[in-house]
């Protein structure tokens, strides 16, 4: 029913998209300014970093969003604007001149920006690069990518991807392009996500949607446990699908719910795969908890320990550290019953049962856990709460690229 | 009044100790088996993991200590003694044997473990190097500092410390030893801490004392910020001070808090800065907070960020990084108020005031971080609360220390 593909933002209907380079990096190779924007008005949807300390964009998006509408999103790498005493003003004015060379009005322009914190962005070259930005704007995989590389910094690769699926007889799609840690110069890891669609659905609706589905999704997802001052989810939704629109809970709003949340798991194990510094990506499977919320602690706990990623950096099934993890996460858990497996392609290997070490070959335990996906696999034999985080292992290159002189 | 000297457990009055090689280590320069001893009954407190999987020496120490009394400690190095299913067995027999050469109860002798966890305890070399470690107790400089090797792994040096106070008139003195965060196979990092005292203080009084002064020391000290099967801080007085015993609150009771807290704080530094593959000991101070909760929590965010601590690695002044890691503590603060500066032997530079960066040399902030011993002060400017937290830079070496394979 619901299919995947390697498309992104452009592949919903009347969404086109653009992304160059206009100055704000030094590498002129690398782009640094993203437009997003609709043909016709969308609802929208976001959520934002729960950090105190927030981008200006995000004030000034989250004020345009204040309505449920937008129609663009314009977004630059290579400077946060964030703790600049002038971070709004500049964020506001991005808004303001895109949209008058839009046609549009700045409520319906969104504002996003990353990089390195506490230098002032000067506004000059994007105000520069604007026309150009405009005028190469398309509804293709191409132009969807330009976008996609846009909003990198130092992450290795894009990170993109579509679903079809199908509401009341309609065919439907969901596009994303994502970034996530990396920096230009050693910052704040960042994460930004921007998800088109052409499903009809309304801004409550949609809200709800992303606001559900984050939950088990991004903010399950840890590089280094560090929050952000300026991630965000940005939705928008344009209607051209053509579908009756989603108003309320039911099979509709399921069937977006599910595309949705392929969307987001595919992209928070991109993220989580490309994390800084990153050899492998961990997929940590919790089970048999007493509730959900006991099961995404543990979870988070353990993809979140130094220990635990240390050792799958080092390919060591030292499960004593997953055990301690989840000893301390705070989660409603008998540690006499806890179950837990290594696996990967290679295969799966048992390492402790009923809270304690069982025999296992160091050859074959070797083996599943040079692969580059691994899943550590709980059961918690406690009940029927269950959830899954995703991280990656802490490498030497983690301490390189975050220990780097900034000058 | 309150004199630091360089001596450990035995600086008391009535306290002998030892260290040797019994052989559960591989490596026969290193001593893996301690032992402190009191000629006298001693009152006794202590203070344990709050992990939930806890080693079993530990349950076997908090059963006996339930009387609030004991007179010997027993501690191997090179194996935890954790998620065993013979564990607390084996724990208890350690107890029953050095009590009975030592003349003691069993009840009377806590225990402890620290090492790779997950595999069983062989007790034999520990049954075959008992008699020579009994018989080569000693109170002197020298055996406090065997006990002191005898219960590292791969930490660096040795932790110890002694003060010298006056209770009523008479000189009392509290020595320490500690481990801090290393290990011989990679594994969990543990924080052991034994305190000896010749002040003649209540068991309910010493509990009072400790626990009140581990809030403001070992739980705001942290090299990684996974929390230990097998932490734990253990108090023995044994009164031979002959000062009039401790058995309230008033001018004794503060002045044994301070000499304890003079011995901890040291203990927390020296743990702090040879925490694994550090190469800087980084001390937060927050002052100006709502409460002292909230400094609490904002220094310790501060203190364990892996932004934070890889930017000291790099002496980079990332001051971004501090700020977003107090946004993100949970602390309640106004972000447009924090005021930030680094300072070390080199000097003290500010580079935030009121939530925005500030015009700073690079050069001198450089130099400033080269240090190996790095304040990072905070003023929130919002109230009269403030803490300290003590911790390290995350390195290169912490990444090899604990990626390598236990193989």
């Amino acid at each position: 029913m619901l299919k995947i593909s390697s498309g992104n933002v452009c592949t919903p209907l009347g969404f086109r998209a653009n992304g160059i380079h206009c100055g704000i990096r030094k590498n002129q190779s690398k782009r640094d300014l993203t437009l997003i924007v609709s043909d016709v008005p969308c609802t929208a949807a976001a959520v934002y970093t729960q950090n105190r300390v927030k981008g200006a964009p995000l004030l000034v998006t989250r004020d345009h969003l204040k309505d449920g509408r937008a129609q663009a999103v314009i977004v630059n790498s290579g400077n946060a604007n964030t703790c600049n005493a002038d971070g709004v003003e500049v964020a506001e004015r991005m808004t303001e001149i895109t949209a008058a060379q839009l046609g549009l009005k700045p409520e319906d322009v969104c504002v996003s920006s990353t990089g390195v914190i506490g230098k002032p962005l000067d506004i000059t070259p994007i105000v520069n690069g604007l026309p150009s930005l405009i005028a190469g704007l398309a509804r293709d995989q191409e132009h969807g990518e330009y976008a996609s590389q846009g909003i990198l910094t130092t992450d290795t690769r894009m990170k993109q991807i579509a679903v079809e699926f199908t509401v009341g007889g309609k065919t439907c799609h969901i596009g994303a392009i994502a970034k996530g840690s990396g920096m230009i110069h050693p910052n704040l890891a960042t994460m930004l996500v921007f998800i088109t669609t052409d499903c009809a659905i309304t801004s409550e609706m949609l809200q709800k949607a992303l606001s559900h589905d984050v939950q088990k999704t991004f903010n399950m997802t840890s590089v280094d446990g560090d929050t952000s001052t300026n991630d965000h989810v940005l939705l928008l939704a344009n209607g051209l699908a053509g579908n009756e629109p989603i108003t309320s809970e039911g099979p509709d709003f399921t069937a977006f719910m599910e595309a949705l949340n392929t969307v987001t798991i595919h992209l928070c194990r991109m993220i989580a795969g490309d994390g800084e510094g990153a050899t492998k990506m961990l997929e940590c499977r919790v089970v048999g908890a007493k509730t959900d919320k006991d099961a995404r602690i543990a979870a988070k706990a353990v993809i979140t320990s130094s220990l635990v990623k240390t050792a799958m950096f080092g390919a060591d099934a030292n499960w004593g550290r997953v055990l301690c993890a989840i000893g301390y996460s705070g989660a409603d858990v008998d540690v006499n019953k806890v179950e837990l497996s290594f696996e990967s392609k290679a295969g799966v290997i048992p390492v402790c049962v009923d809270g304690a070490g069982i025999p296992f070959s160091e050859d074959i335990a070797k083996k599943v856990l040079l692969e580059p996906e691994i899943n550590i696999l709980i059961d918690l034999h406690d009940g029927e709460g269950k959830a899954t985080a995703w991280g990656c292992d802490l490498t030497y290159d983690y301490v390189k690229i975050n220990g780097d002189y900034r000058t």
